[in-house]
């Protein structure tokens, strides 16, 4: 079977390099070729996303904000500029974001205006003088709000698209109780969310980790954040949740009155999931050397379909496809019948390239028998079936696909964790491309001075303890060797 | 029946402010009442909002990029801020937005950048030197794409909640096409879709007018635009949508190669609806005296469900209404069940307020009968129907409640224009709340001192000339006596 006799323009496109050996190209190669984002944009660290990323990103919203209301968390929307005065209300805040903020001191020809405003970098300090004021009661108690939208930090580590920019998209989930164990129990609810979607709905697995207290959110009491791994064997961290106790109530008066009819202080968490970011970590992990690999969930397009034909049949050909792609459609399915005059082959390419989870083939043939051709990208296996039974098998092989990308991520994570009792041993497994597990002497600051070498002689980055599973404590701090008080995880890093 | 006896720490919510009489403090206070956003945060000009607001502007997001998709146009998300180079090369443009830029100069403590960055007032100028490089031939065309995000500018206006803003959220669609008239057609297009959409789902009547020469957008060739009436009798713009002809294409060098194999000038078209503005504009059109009435399509919630019980029924009629809501959630549709220990009289008039669209009332003798009672909130009208309707029922009170909502509205438009060949018949008919049509010498740059003098002598703003209708040509220009060569609108305006 071939296409039509005239040739288009455009030559074929045959995406084919290793994940594996070279990541780094292969990576900034599909965001070129699958036209997921354009790093020409003349302002460094500052991304268009285009359509097919951007299709993507908005279905993961989707299935982040649909879980957060859920959960009783309602949208709103905060201005992008925060007075310079807000900024500097909590300490350690404003030293953690200040040295990234972008500021506005000036608007017109030259106008000047009274107080500097910041792009914001994170929102509790725009939005929780707010809360100061819609909080009065316990009866307001607990408020779960989001927002979504970019923010912008002025990264110094060199920036790639997705994963590190200085605008990028994300969820913030801002929430007051009137406990802090409701605080906590916030945290843990984050967590679930995280694995719900990230790792339910997007195929992307992660581990949890408490951070030490070096490398916690500026202002909070805790860090607990998901790590997932990269093909270059580093990992990235993907939503980060926050036990903010009751430090910004504090710095911004956010108080009620509580049953007993006392004013006290409110306890407070939020929640960062950076969507562009995920998306990123997302196109690397399922992504495999013929280009994407995107989850049936997330697809922009979910089926993709190629005619096949020869003049004289090409108008019955057509008929027939446009009929496959008015039932799936009616189904609810995203579909997509690729009607340009390249060549069958090339649309095979283009289409793997970009990681459509079902192509659909249909030719003379399928049309006479009433059959379709399915292939599924992630496996490159083709079945056929009938017309008929079209609409309930695609959504099956959809959860098939959905279910084979996160188990072959999965497998990444068996045999990654290797125990580590001293410098040498963390040095070796990091070289495996492992994650080593240490005993170390503590998270708490007084531990930095051990952190920071471990980094400084393997190049790793203490992650944290894990809170997803027991590790029993053996050893003594490989740095110190002062009896160890918590297992750590020691990891390259993004 | 009644509810509870403990009586709850909270007052009556009772609104009560004659809109027609006195619409700004009707406008006001609803926004703080209704809790749709917060003027009290410490920016001049922005303004958070609120989940009440953000979840029915989400809502009308999704009818408009739904639309917007079905009819090819692709999502996509450019930086928020572009550099000072680019927005300075189409003069007129310049000329037109510097005045409201924010700037930013300086990063962290004190870094200079290289070259200043204008937060967007709109996207032209970051979008379409990309064009200059996505579009290289015919093949590429049409190319239309499309932004959800919020722009910036330093209005120096006073501003109001929705209608006019420092920041506010809008859908920026940005296209590029092989001809003129091509872009000419996708102006009408994107009128139909302000018809669809802003009037057909969100009830809103327009009327649609080609602006004069002096008050397009700036670097455009022409401007089309749909304005409503608010209660106070002036109009208001609502999406705008501009034919650019090639003169940004000539500015940003955006040229594709024709069939005929030679290099040419696109022809471009931008929208621009700002959903921020017509949530502003559809409350103030649909609300009454007692205060919000949101259509069915686009309520956060569309029906509310209120248990009217005493403490010994109190069991059996709230597991009655979680059935009901349970039913109602399953069939896709919005539901909230009250189930605070409010009185019921207290909820009654709090949802009232909140302009939700149908209440449903349920007791125990409702229970026994296996009956709902249901109140429309746009007549307040109750009506009674068994359980096992329920189903059907509600989307179709909910049809109905829009199409009334949407021929109020309408009504508003009967009799509105009243012809004037004088300015003191403009005048006559702006003070009685009417728009006046009138013979104009042209709408062209020339003309500008006779409409700058019909604003000076008449506070009445020159709309530009129908589209939507055919107006028959009579008489001379009411300034300067010259042969009219067209009709156009006198309205004051936003």
């Amino acid at each position: 079977m071939s296409g039509r006799d005239e040739k288009p323009d455009t030559k074929q496109v045959i995406f084919n390099i290793s994940k594996e050996h070279n990541f780094p190209e292969w990576y900034s190669e599909i965001c070129k070729v699958a036209e997921l984002a354009d790093i020409r944009y003349n302002v460094k660290g500052f991304t268009p996303f285009l359509p097919w990323s951007m299709m993507s990103m908005n279905l993961m919203f989707d299935y982040l904000e649909a879980n957060l209301q859920e959960k009783g968390h309602l949208p709103m929307l905060f201005p992008t500029v925060i007075p310079e005065s807000n900024l500097t209300k909590e300490a350690e805040h404003v030293e953690g974001f200040t040295p990234q903020v972008f500021w506005i001191r000036e608007i017109g020809d030259g106008q000047k205006l009274e107080e500097a405003l910041a792009l914001r970098p994170t929102s509790e300090t725009a939005i929780y003088p707010m809360y100061s004021l819609w909080v009065r009661s316990w009866r307001d108690l607990p408020m779960k709000r989001y927002q979504r939208c970019t923010v912008f930090r002025s990264e110094v580590k060199s920036t790639r698209p997705f994963l590190r920019g200085r605008e990028f998209l994300w969820i913030e989930s801002h929430n007051v109780f009137a406990t802090h164990q409701d605080a906590l129990n916030q945290v843990m609810e984050d967590l679930e969310i995280t694995k719900e979607v990230v790792t339910g709905d997007f195929g992307i697995p992660v581990m949890v980790f408490k951070r030490t207290q070096w490398d916690k959110f500026p202002g909070g009491l805790n860090t607990y954040a998901a790590d997932t791994l990269m093909p270059d064997g580093k990992v990235i961290q993907l939503p980060s949740t926050h036990d903010l106790g009751d430090n910004f109530a504090r710095a911004f008066d956010v108080k009620y009155l509580n049953e007993e009819n006392e004013m006290v202080y409110a306890w407070q968490t939020c929640y960062g999931p950076a969507i562009s970011r995920i998306y990123g970590a997302m196109i690397s992990i399922h992504g495999d050397d013929k280009g994407l690999r995107i989850p049936y969930k997330i697809a922009p397009y979910q089926v993709v379909i190629v005619p096949i034909f020869k003049d004289k049949t090409k108008d019955e050909v057509m008929k027939y496809c446009r009929n496959i792609e008015k039932t799936l459609r009616k189904a609810g399915i995203r579909v997509h019948l690729d009607d340009t005059d390249q060549t069958p082959g090339w649309k095979f390419n283009f289409w793997e390239m970009k990681g459509v989870p079902i192509r659909i083939e249909a030719g003379p043939r399928d049309l006479k028998e009433k059959k379709v051709v399915a292939l599924r990208r992630d496996t490159m296996e083709r079945e056929s079936f009938d017309l008929t039974s079209l609409k309930k098998r695609i959504p099956k092989l959809g959860g098939a696909i959905d279910a084979n990308l996160r188990s072959i991520a999965e497998s990444k994570f068996e045999g990654l964790i290797v125990d580590a009792d001293s410098i040498g041993a963390i040095e070796d497994a990091l070289s495996n491309g492992k994650i080593a597990r240490v005993p170390f002497c503590t998270t708490e600051m007084e531990g930095q001075g051990c952190g920071d070498e471990i980094k400084d002689r393997t190049g790793g980055e203490v992650r944290g303890t894990r809170i997803d599973i027991d590790d029993p404590l053996v050893g003594v701090c490989v740095v110190c060797g002062k009896a160890a008080s918590e297992m750590v995880y020691v990891a390259r890093s993004y």
